[in-house]
């Protein structure tokens, strides 16, 4: 298990963080999210270590931007 | 038909009007709901006037507030 913190842009609301934590909720092996709406600091614990890129997509998909 | 404008606070993104505007566009007799975010201005076209209270509590209950 594996837990690992991104900065996500754009969320204003907590239909935002429902959006994001459904997005990365889906990703294989994601056990958990934790978003923090005010810092944009998502907390994803996983089976195994991400791929950035695919986490980015997830991301991007839902409507939102991985900082760096 | 009637038309009449309401605002409504603490709207921030798209999911956010989407979520008055489906509380709105259930209430018997409306026939239209459109919203713009940046100025929080909402109008309802229905059938007949609208009572200011039901249209605050559909309000309320989306989890918004309509200015007094």
């Amino acid at each position: 298990m594996t837990t690992a913190t991104y900065t996500v842009q754009g969320m204003t609301c907590g239909h935002c963080v429902a959006s994001v934590t459904g997005a990365l909720t889906q990703l294989p092996g994601v056990r958990d999210v934790t978003v923090d709406l005010d810092t944009g600091q998502v907390t994803v614990t996983s089976d195994e270590e991400l791929d950035t890129p695919v986490v980015r997509d997830a991301v991007d998909g839902a409507g939102y931007a991985l900082a760096s």
